[in-house]
Parts: C-alpha cells; structure tokens; sequence
C-alpha cells in the first residue's frame, strides 16, 4: 500500500508558488523495533513554515531540503506500533510533514481522548506556547498596560489579545480586514482594532492607545511596524515573533532607528516557541484554565483534503485565514 | 563678584557648533538655608549631550532649553555651605553644568578623599555605573563569549571590554585609528581591535571573531552596526548604549531588518545609565576591586580652561579623544 506526500522541489523566489512542491506516492513502511506509524488526521499550516523555506544556514533550525518531505506540524491516530509509549488507537501531536502517514518520533506528545485535535492546535501545542511565551515571558505585562499586537486574527495574535485582556491590559489589535476587526473587538473583547490596509494609521493608532504602546507583539512586518514602534513609551517592550512580510524578500526591509532604542530604553527580542519548551506544562495549564473559564476562545480556519496543503498555505500568506489554520483530511 | 558660564543659544542642526553656546557672567549667588556653593574643578564630556540638545519630548530627560546653562557632569570643591551634608572643604559630584560655580544640589555624592577627579569621572561615576550595568544586567557576559565593543577607545566603551576581558570573554574593539587599535591591545589586553576606517571590515571582524558575536556593546552606530549585528550568534545580546553617529540626523538611518531578531532569537536593548542607578554601589563595588587587581585601567583626555568647553565637544563628537575627556580648570 501506499500513501501520499509532498516533497519540496525548489525553494521559492520571494512569494510561495504551487510549483515549489510535488506531490509523490510512498510506499508504506516495516516498522522496526521501537517505531510506530501515526496516520495525520489535522495539520497546522504556520506563517513559520515560510522561514523554513529560505536558503540560509544560521536560522533555528535546518531549512527544509530539496527533496525533502515539506515540515509541519500535526494530530494524527496511532495505526500501528512497536512503542510502548504510543500504542495503536492513542492520538499524538508533533512534528510530522506533509504526508498522509508519517514514522512518529520520540518527541511527539500524547493527547488526552477529551481534547480536540482543533484545540490541540490552537490552543494546547506550538501555537499556544508560542503566544504564552512571547508575551509572559519577554512581554511581562503589567496591568493596566496597552499592547498592540499585529497579525491579531491570525491564530497566534488572537491568543495574545485574550491573554493580554484576561492579564488586565489594554488590546489593540492590528488586522487585515473590517470584518476581522469586527470580529477581534464584538468577540474577542479587544479594545480597539485597526485594520491597517485603511488611511490615517497613525492617528487611528494615537486613538486606539491613548497612552502609548508598552507592548508591541510583531507576527507580522510591513509599514504598520514603524508606526507602532513610533508610539512605544519608555522601558516599551518588542516580541518579534515574525515578520512575514519580509521572509519574501532576498533583502529584508530595514528595521527602525536604534535612536529610540536607545534614548527610550526599549527592548526588541525575538524568539521562537521552541527556546521556551521548559516552560510547555506552564502554558498550558494557564491557558486551559483561561479556557476553561471563558476568558480566551479559538477559531479554526478549516480546509478539507490532503491536496488542499500547497493551496492553503497561499492563503495563509495572503491573511485569508481567521484563527488557527487547519487542513483535515 | 562674576562667574563665567555657557548658555545655549540655539538647537543645532546636524553637528554641533560652537555658536550654539554663548558664554555669559553671572552674578554669585547668597546662599539661603540648606544651600552650598561648589567650585568647579574637573568638568566631564559625554556622548551623551548631543542627545540634551535634541528638540524632542520623549527622551529620558527634557532637551536643555534655548537660554538655560548647558548641562554636563562635574566634579568640585564645596566653598560655602549652609548643608552639613556638604561642608565646605568637602568634594562632590554631580550634575553641575557649564558653569565656573554651581548652587549644589541634594543629588550631588560627597567624594572620598583618597579617589581623584579623574578616576571618579571615568570609573566610579556616571561611565562606569554605565559600562557595568550595559554589560553585566543587559549584556549578562558568559565566560568563554565573544564580546564586540563599538567607540571602545572612549571612556565607556575602553571599560566595557577591559570589564569583559576580566570576566572571562574574547573581545574585539573597534575604534577610529590605528593608534587606537593599538593601544587597546597593548594596553588594555583586547583580544583585537579594528579601525573602522579601513577596508574588508567583514573579513576582519570574522578573523577577530571566529566564533561569531554574542555581546555587543554599541555605542557609536554608523554603518559598521549592520556588520556587527550580522555575525551575531543565536540568543546574541545588543546593548545599545549611544549612537553618536545618528543623533547629528534630523532623520537617523535605520536599524538593521527584524528578520534575524527573530530567527536568532536576539535581544537588542537600550538603556542610560540612570535607569541602573539601585545597583550603583554593587558597580562601584566590582570596579574598585578591579581596579585594585589591575585588572582596569583608565586613561583622561585632559584640556585645560573653562574657554575650551564648546571646543572640547566638537573634539568628543569627532573622536578625537582616547579615554575620559575632562576639562580641568
């Protein structure tokens, strides 16, 4: 028997094409002492996939090789297994790729029968971690702050706004659509919510955060970065979770003057999910409780069939996607 | 009878000027109760004035006003005194300004007697508390990193690495002459120093830092920023302590793209030194000990007459100094 996947061709010359990915039949594996076989039923589409496709040896992380399995995450059902640890019928979350079946590995985690994969993703996993991290840990927000967080109906910006609010902070949220921004203050409770392909930014901005911007949560890059980072007061935090409206780009935009980094004692730090593992079960009883409760809610953007990854990962990158995105198959 | 001093006469425009400064007597003043005179003897040119004199309202500190005293630190001899905290006789430091006599102020440190001007200005003041909390509390040097240092021929920047050099870290100056160069490294024990002012500075700074960058410690800005901030490693720390060479801009250049902070998960902070002042004895504490060892010298760029203040700046703005500028009257 076989199965489907998707191999990188080429690496992409600025914006994601269809044709940087081929589509092949694998046959099916003999597990070997110690493996099992893990059948992906819901896979997470990550603006992070996009830094995984770029040419460059000094990143977090290996890019994906030519040849290669594309990387991603995913949930899937334990089908088969020599591993005491996952037996057949358990359902784990990790990285996997895209390929209808993958050989599960030691790092995948084992999922609670009362959790949904839909959860898992948005909630409980990378995305999770990533939101809690980045804004507990480099953000450390105080009550009564303001934070601006763009990318914020996207899966990890929407989590940052809810925990934000439920922390006691003012929320901006910056968004690529009236209906999102509608969505971010009549649902999710944001404070204001500025749609940043409208005019007068900064004035909008000035309204929305009368009292400057202590906070600034980056997910995405582009002209609306050097608005916000203008309104930062002092000792004003940056989390530079991405920026990808530069990944296309052979030569990224420049960033802004240290002049104000300097005389307004701030402080822009990146990361990625991964640095903050240790702090995984933290997260996600933080969040669940916060779920539990009321105080943060998730949306998933579904796509339905294997063949819809290269597609849906267009969409991701065009912002058409509300909340986490999600192919199931 | 008259004292002379320096009044600003207007903001400059671009690189400062001598006909910024209008120089004007002034009558002494009668002290009133809990009041004290200081004489000034050693007066204290810092990067940092060229920041005092920029029209703008969200700086650490209000720009010196059109009009008022120019602000600088100073070090001088109380002659008259109606505060037992200040007896006359006594030396202080403090914020003084350009000014031949200064009203004292509750602010201003009575100095040990044994401890000379020169070494107060250059160590157990303002640029010392402000190479020791930039590198110990933002750059958290770990034994075995390297450490890049710009301006490190200046007063702040010649401790940073010899502090760094004494805490176990390769380190690499970079300065504006080949003199400099070489006293850095005779001198002071860097591990190499560039002149920035010669060729293939890439190529130098990776044979000076095989190991790529892990601190550093910016202090002048300018274009060798980006090639710094380009060999540094994951987690790097930047510890933006000035950027001379954009504040003379009405529109500073930018900072280099966001893309890397994120995927190297870097740190790129700003600070003044008055932010650090809770931990004032503890650097006062490790630098006087280090001090003792011989582990830390420090070198005065002494010009004499209170004639030669607006000068002496121009001088600091060109580089012109090594070590501590302090003008001696």
């Amino acid at each position: 028997m076989n199965y489907q996947a998707f191999k990188l061709s080429k690496y992409p010359q600025g914006k994601i094409t269809m044709d940087i990915f081929d589509q092949v039949s694998l046959p099916m594996p003999a597990l070997k002492e110690g493996e099992f076989l893990v059948k992906q039923t819901h896979m997470s589409l990550d603006p992070a996939m996009r830094t995984w496709l770029q040419e460059r040896d000094d990143s977090y992380m290996p890019p994906v090789q030519i040849g290669e399995v594309m990387r991603s995450y995913g949930v899937g059902e334990v089908v088969e297994s020599l591993n005491p640890r996952f037996p057949a019928g358990s359902r784990v979350v990790g990285v996997t790729g895209w390929s209808e079946y993958v050989l599960g590995n030691e790092e995948m985690a084992v999922i609670d029968p009362s959790v949904s994969a839909e959860a898992v993703l948005s909630i409980f996993y990378i995305t999770g971690l990533t939101a809690y991290a980045g804004l507990m840990k480099i953000g450390m927000p105080k009550k009564g702050e303001t934070l601006v967080v763009t990318g914020a109906a996207g899966s990890v910006g929407s989590l940052v706004g809810q925990l934000a609010k439920a922390e006691g902070l003012r929320v901006v949220g910056i968004t690529g659509s009236d209906e999102k921004c509608k969505w971010l203050v009549d649902e999710l409770g944001f404070d204001a919510a500025i749609n940043y392909k409208s005019d007068n930014l900064e004035a909008q901005l000035n309204a929305a955060a009368p009292n400057g911007v202590d906070i600034f949560y980056e997910n995405t890059g582009g002209p609306i970065q050097e608005i916000i980072f203008n309104q930062l007061n002092r000792f004003g935090r940056v989390i530079v979770c991405g920026v990808i409206a530069d990944y296309d780009n052979a030569i990224p935009a420049k960033g802004p003057s240290w002049v104000d980094i300097n005389l307004k004692s701030l402080r822009v730090q990146g990361f990625i999910a991964t640095d903050y593992l240790e702090i995984s079960d933290e997260a996600v009883s933080v969040l669940g409780n916060y779920l539990a409760q009321g105080k943060i809610q998730y949306k998933t953007h579904t796509v339905e069939g294997f063949e819809s990854l290269p597609e849906g990962l267009m969409m991701l990158f065009k912002g058409e996607n509300t909340g986490k995105f999600v192919v199931k198959f």
